[in-house]
């Protein structure tokens, strides 16, 4: 099956993010699917990605959940007003808070999940739940307040 | 002034964290410096920490709040205790929970300053409050639950 990631949709000037722009050679390039209801991104970490010895590094737990929950408030909406996520206007969203409960150390060598959905559309705003596991264990749980992001932030 | 950061003093195999491990030479390396009753860190992001053209990546934003907090967490305890930081046994922590609130896009091309000091400290628990500056505004909060770290999650 052939199918194209949400961040393969967003615009050029908005493909520069460290975490998920497709045109950000330094970044972790993450990249989130449709599995059904939910919204799915798999990503191995780097070995230098550690807190400890062994173990995954926190701010990176945070920053794939942050990533991943704005991929996914965006496929969200699009599927809300069952529009083809090419189709304008683009919706684009901003971090408004980040929430993660770090539940177990997460063992750093393997994929890791992060599987999330929409728990609650308000106007402009989306709040994701996401959970993060390695191995099929849910290590990290997030939540995330994304805001569609005033068309004036885009410089470019 | 010569002044140690708070991760000099951290053991070689607690050095290695992504975010603020001395010894990781692919990471952020933030330090941490007591500053009368703050502990304060600057960081400035390098041209590929976007999120959007002109912005700081909020994983990074995340990231740094979360390293600096745990810093602080440590900290907070050997002063509490009137012990030096180099004295043993060590206080490590780990994060529990981290939650950032984002409150304006923050620009990329000058130091961030995170401002951090401890809102409680309750048996092995610290909880963390943390302000993120540009050019002396601030456009993020955090809060961490830092947890002094188990004994057995150091493998080396």
């Amino acid at each position: 099956m052939t199918q194209e990631s949400v961040q393969d949709y967003y615009p050029d000037q908005a493909s520069c993010c460290y975490g998920c722009g497709r045109l950000n050679e330094h970044g972790l390039r993450i990249q989130s699917y449709w599995d059904g209801d939910d919204v799915v991104c798999t990503f191995t970490p780097r070995e230098y990605h550690t807190s400890f010895p062994g173990y995954v590094y926190g701010g990176l737990i945070a920053s794939l959940i942050d990533c991943h929950s704005i991929g996914t408030a965006a496929a969200v909406m699009y599927r809300a007003e069952n529009r083809a996520m090419d189709t304008l206007p683009a919706f684009r969203f901003v971090t408004a808070s980040l929430k993660v409960d770090f539940l177990k150390p997460t063992p750093i060598g393997t994929p890791l999940t992060v599987r999330a959905r929409a728990k609650e559309i308000k106007g402009r705003k989306v709040i994701v739940s996401a959970e993060l596991s390695a191995n099929d264990v849910v290590c990290a749980r997030g939540e995330v307040v994304a805001v569609q992001m005033p068309e004036t932030m885009i410089k470019a």
